[in-house]
């Protein structure tokens, strides 16, 4: 959406936000990138995160691709709001394997009450990187409590 | 789909299925019910689960109920066949608290090649039962490997 | 949502949009029940609806779909209010044929800001109906201009 | 998905296709843009294609979308191979104004069964084009009758 960096209390804030989400940590994924428009989790693989043919459960998939698109946005608000997701819709087109997955998530639309991001998701092995699911979310802005 | 019960052996291919999946017990997660074209999940509340204000997080929610829907079309399937999930939307529209969420997978249409499931997840505190989620999913039937 | 009726003055409103939307008459479609947090469109089959193998277009089934939650929704907003359509996802799940299509709005939450319909689109032929596409759908409530 | 064109019978069956579809002529529509992956539809402005605030109405803007995602897929098909559409979900992001609409669908994931594409609408005014709406599809490839 823009060029210019997050300002510095904005990524506190989402930081503060990323490290209060029990269910993050507890799956191991770190929050990796925050641009304007743009946040990145990443998740290593480790057997808890597995489906029964041994990939990435969709669960997993879905825990780190909705709050990229969540934090997204959030670098686009002002002080004071945070967001919450009012939907999502993910498409698991590739099985979720890699070393890590890494989910990028994008604003298509930031506007005053609702903001709509693209959602992908992406295997990565080494260099090589393969997209796994793709996805569109819509947040609402609301006040911080 | 039908009122008859599922039969023994799939009951313990699904179950043998969900016991399988690494994330469904590093969650907490418990397969309780399974009818012909339905399944539930329940997971009980733990910090390891929350979003930053203390609720259930998205991705658990969603972990709990992708696998719902997809365990309800196995449950019509023949023997060898099991499923992938092709794509899911969820629309999040109450805060998903509670002593444990359940999860509902029902099929709306099992055809030969795609089956398609109407999924809500439940908040659930003493014999309160809120709706937390509802969403629509699309599985593929492919071969066991 | 209740039982009671909508209102008079509601239901001319809604009425009154209907017959101001251009899109509905050019395909000849019909509004034909409103209910609390329900409302149901006909569209009887014509050659200027169909797709290539001459079933009715997704994109007729979806036009009456959409508009069928969105007046749902209606049904049980205040006086001022008026709707926008924020999303929807149709699965088309039989190919859509009959006299004519019946879709089905319900209202499955209603909020002050965002309300979540539940679609159901029938293929009818006589007396018997045939369940050919459900969606799910997200309202956003606005003034009236 | 390449930078070949798409072959002369491959147009032909999609152009044949379209004009076989009588909503796109009822409604007005043409397919524009034809290549590997992708495929555009325009649809000029027309009070029979309103909703009750004069816009274009969700459901002229679906009509296009949808198809514009199918034809993509075709595109990338062999021979006696057609479409049908699995699902699609569509974020309406803008008032959907303008000379006419543009739908452009393009395949993120052309597999052998199924084949999932973007889209995106647009309004355009002279040479200003606005993002109206953006969505996600699920097509399945079938043989053609």
């Amino acid at each position: 959406m823009s060029n210019n960096q997050v300002d510095v209390k904005t990524q506190q804030r989402i930081r503060a936000s990323f490290d209060a989400q029990g269910l993050m940590s507890h799956l191991g994924a770190k929050l990796t990138v925050l641009k304007p428009g743009e946040a990145r989790i990443e998740l290593p693989y480790r057997e808890e995160l597995t489906q029964h043919m041994g990939y990435f459960h969709a669960g997993a998939t879905s825990s780190i691709a909705d709050p990229a698109g969540g934090f997204a946005g959030v670098t686009l608000f002002p002080k004071g709001s945070t967001v919450l997701t009012v939907e999502f819709k993910i498409n698991l087109i590739a099985p979720a394997q890699g070393d890590y997955l890494e989910a990028v998530g994008k604003v298509v639309r930031s506007g005053r009450t609702l903001t709509v991001c693209g959602l992908e998701v992406f295997g990565v092995v080494g260099n090589e990187k393969t997209l796994v699911a793709v996805g569109q979310q819509t947040l609402i802005r609301v006040q911080e409590p």
